[in-house]
């Protein structure tokens, strides 16, 4: 049932949250003969020559730099390094090559911290009062100095979904997508409505299509900055679309052959899938399975 | 399958994000002869003698106040009306009265009302700059005067779960909770992780209950101030507990029969079950009646 996992998932790290707000416990931890500083290049990961996560000692901290404690590996502390970084986008696609590479514990841990890093650049500031703000809780808030407002991480719902009709299941090419390459159509969750809400309003909009039930498939942490990505699949009303232009290059409905191709990489498939750490794979991997069918459990992982 | 629907859902209204960036026809709109704006009393919903929500003329938009667009119902444009709020907590138990009484398309297109205004009232600053920000896209995002950024609502993922094992579920009491008030046990998702590994997370700080498998079930938008709850149903490894006592009074196991006297309201009931429109009383439901276990879809209301 949990092939395949979705990728970013798969931590074994105790996040030890109940530590964070105790100074005194985390003082101890980050002057731990153990303790262990995440390497990275910006924001992207730096990898060894085993495709691991690459890490170093406290004392390579650089000046100004505050470390947020990602949790405990055993006995092992592990902190995240929290520079100061331009505001502006911040991902190169190069960091998918690096991706595909790495093991989904080691993705799921630098996904973290990759996730809190930005979120500290872009709320430097409160948002009631316009104040600085500092870092509390051991990293995983911030505080304002003026109006004593407390500020946690976001994390931001996204449903993507595949709809569903007669066998085919509908995919989409987005504006800026690489060449041959389409995906499950996606958007955020909006205040106000829930998964299943989501889904029918994303794709009567991108695509024009009415639903008549959602099945929830799966879910992966997405560090983009930070979303949180949740797969279903929708069965349409019919198989009529009308294409968001504004939003889209194309749609396409496709059959459990040209899914498969896809999938497998084949020369003659009539799209390319996106990448195995992507939850559209794995959404496309378990509808050609059958295995969004199922209602048993899925591991936590 | 549809048996019960979360509270929060089931508004038919157009949300129509197409028109938001287009500011000749949100004027048209606000002018229309069929415009409507939200009657609120702070932020809470005013109720007609009907228990529907109640409406008024543009005109009587308060000085100082901005219309948010909410969308079509039918031809009719439904706004909010965005005023200054004081900081600090602006829920009081009342609201759950009125809740209670209300329809839940009514509930779900106030509960999107309320999201939106406290998250403007948060966000007037820059989190990046700490400049002002201004409304924009008719009430869906503010942009910073400053630098530029752009900000858009928040919506916290929130996972809420029963664990199961030998045919009972796990409910807890909160430390601030009405007297023999149990409910489901629930927690933010962090960034970096999935809906499974959160609900895994979650039971093992508050419960110390580790998890072999998670099912999701059903979702709701809860507007305090704006989350997206996600209910699930986890297996447990075994039915020992280790309460954590800084979020938790009591922690419970019980039976289909006691579930089923709780949702009943009965007297001899071992405790009081969340009211119907949270959807730890869905959740408590679907597992009564064995509706979590159904891998057929759920209508998108």
């Amino acid at each position: 049932m949990n092939f395949p996992t979705p990728g970013f998932t798969g931590s074994t790290i105790d996040r030890a949250d109940n530590l964070r707000l105790d100074q005194e416990r985390i003082s101890a931890l980050l002057n731990h003969d153990d303790a262990r500083l995440l390497r990275l290049e910006a924001l992207d990961p730096l990898l060894g020559e085993d495709d691991r996560l690459a890490w170093q000692a406290m004392s390579e901290l650089a000046e100004g730099a505050v470390p947020l404690f990602l949790g405990l590996d055993g006995e092992s502390p592990l902190f995240a390094p929290l520079t100061r970084m331009a505001p502006g986008p911040t991902r190169g696609w190069g960091v998918f090559g690096l991706i595909g590479r790495m093991e989904g514990g080691d993705a799921a841990l630098w996904a973290t911290a990759r996730s809190l890093i930005e979120w500290h650049n872009r709320h430097g500031y409160c948002g009631v009062c316009g104040s600085p703000t500092e870092i509390f809780r051991a990293g995983w808030a911030r505080k304002c100095d003026g109006c004593g407002a407390e500020h946690f991480p976001r994390v931001d719902p996204v449903v993507i979904m595949l709809a569903e009709h007669d066998g085919k299941v509908l995919v989409g090419r987005g504006l800026n997508y690489p060449e041959r390459r389409y995906s499950a159509l996606a958007g955020f969750v909006e205040p106000g409505e829930s998964i299943e809400e989501g889904v029918a309003r994303e794709l009567l909009e991108e695509a024009g299509v009415r639903v008549k039930s959602v099945r929830y498939v799966a879910s992966q942490p997405w560090p983009f900055p930070a979303s949180l990505m949740i797969a279903c699949i929708a069965e349409a009303e019919s198989a009529a679309v009308v294409i968001d232009r504004t939003e889209l290059a194309d749609l396409m409905w496709v059959d459990r052959g040209q899914v498969a191709a896809a999938l497998a990489g084949a020369e003659d498939a009539p799209f390319q899938a996106p990448p195995p750490f992507a939850i559209a794979n794995t959404l496309m991997t378990r509808w050609l399975h059958g295995l969004d069918m199922l209602a048993q459990g899925r591991g936590p992982a």
